[in-house]
């Protein structure tokens, strides 16, 4: 067992590793606090906690795919403001029956995703306790002006990034213990990509946004609520994952995961028109009478049924206080 | 039980009172992330984490004074970089059992520092878990040169504000049950005092700074390390509970826990001459000679035992990744 000064070195130098320039850091890891330079731009900061048992289980990701994926779900939230990221703090509650070694993967993890993302590392906090977690604070700079939740137009379309319910497809294979069967979807769900390009394209003309992580309906829902509007979704728009076979024989709905699944983190945003680049998929209208509708392949529209999804409630993972 | 927007509603209304001008805050609670207009400073970032039967047992204090207690002891390492608040983020993990009333008496106590503090409570995340914990990440701004744990010179005074061993004797107290037999440490142990102005005052010459949150001894020596200087410790003028006889009763040694105890979140600093305003006490004088001595009230010098305090180890709190 490291001492506490020996574990803190260690962490040093493997966070050492992909910093980036751009961060503007000043002091890191190893003071009171960390400092970043002043920036001209404003400061856009948010939380985010991975808890074991709540938000994933050991089995289904390796402690250094979990360090990636918290940084990567923290990070989502800049996406969604279209700013970019600068710096993060790990405060990790950590079981005296993780050794120290499993701590440095975890951290591992951490800095792939600092030098994928240019996001530095610059602090943290350990603390003992019974069940391990991981709660990231991401502050990013915001070159435009940030997306928000509100401000979206009747008349403006849906569009979305990538796929959805391709990290639901991926967690029921997880859960199965089928992720060989299709491994790129249970990679989808164990380390999620922040879509932080598409964020700042996004924001050079968008009216609003949201990172999907708790699934279209419920995301999208927020959009509509800030916003004051209402919205069309057209299913057999929604790119979604194609297996349709192994769905089948596993008795997955793959509209219904492509509608409900979440943790995909691919942004949704409402504009005029598609963002710059191919990234993004129309797949519904903004109205303004209220409320989600689906229109069938075949024409015909109904309303979107969106469980009582709450974080707090039988199927509880966590919630924004943004939400 | 209330809805999810009904609770992130409440939330937001009672973290609206006493929101500080001086924040800068652009967008708050009720989106994707927080956004803090441009500083003319460099932003100093800390987070700390509170864990339930690890850093607090809920029968020694309120959820309220809870929620304060977190704010401030993340407050206390931009006090100890001589930084002013700007914002802070909650993120919760909060187990079943909790009632939604519960969880807003800690809001309410958050509230309390945000008004106390000046430090606007702009966002968080709400988790399931199966142990209740709050991890608080707090954003400063630094007006002056940031004090940092390096820096010290030979022949610096060692200052630290207020009283040391404080909090320690209060927690001795709560967990005998003894708290009303001399209130005032309890409560110095359930709500801490984040040392903000003195903090603004010593970073106008301070070479170095800390704050004591592992006791004098232990905090004390990281300053030694980072700036490769000793010190010599004052014990006559360790500022220190005046609680003799009740300690005697009890077996508490009132030195011991001025030395050793942790939690009084007052601020060790090294500097030439006293900072500016009466608040600070000299209690000891760095030297060349590394390693810490103790100057006995008869004259004798002694070698400081410090124990071996692993933030790990079998009396485990937490560390800043800082240490």
């Amino acid at each position: 067992v490291a001492s506490e000064h020996e574990r803190i070195a260690e962490i040093r130098a493997r966070l050492a590793r992909g910093v980036p320039e751009s961060a503007g850091v000043e002091l890191s890891i190893g003071d009171d606090a960390a400092i970043l330079k002043a920036g001209s731009t404003g400061s856009v900061l948010s939380v985010d906690a991975q808890v074991e048992g709540v938000h994933f289980k050991r089995e289904w990701l390796s402690l250094r795919q979990l360090g990636a994926r918290a940084l990567a779900s923290a990070l989502s939230d800049l996406a969604a403001m279209g700013s970019v990221p600068r710096a993060a703090l790990l405060s990790i509650i950590c079981p005296a029956e993780l050794t120290d070694q499993e701590l440095y993967e975890l951290i591992d993890g951490a800095a792939d995703a600092q030098a994928l993302y240019g996001c530095a590392v610059v602090g943290g906090n350990l603390a003992r306790g019974a069940q391990l977690s991981i709660t990231t604070t991401v502050i990013g700079a915001a070159p435009n002006q940030p997306m928000t939740r509100s401000g979206t137009q009747p008349g403006d379309g849906l569009y979305v990034t990538g796929m959805l319910g391709s990290a639901a497809f991926g967690l029921e294979l997880l859960k199965r213990g089928l992720a060989e069967r299709a491994p790129s979807y249970a990679e989808r769900w164990r380390v999620p990509t922040a879509r932080i390009a598409e964020g700042l394209r996004a924001a050079e003309h968008a009216h609003a946004a949201i990172d999907v992580s708790d699934g279209l309906l419920q995301d999208l829902r927020h959009i509509c609520a800030a916003s004051s509007v209402g919205c069309e979704v057209d299913l057999a728009a929604l790119p979604r994952p194609a297996e349709a076979a192994l769905a089948l024989e596993l008795g997955l709905d793959l509209e219904r995961l492509a509608l409900s699944g979440g943790e995909d983190y691919e942004l949704l945003i409402a504009a005029a028109h598609p963002p710059r680049g191919g990234d993004f998929t129309r797949i519904g209208t903004f109205c303004e009478a209220s409320g989600i509708r689906l229109r069938e392949a075949a024409g015909s529209l109904r309303t979107a049924e969106i469980a009582g999804f709450d974080h707090f409630g039988r199927d509880a993972k966590s919630s924004d206080l943004g939400v």
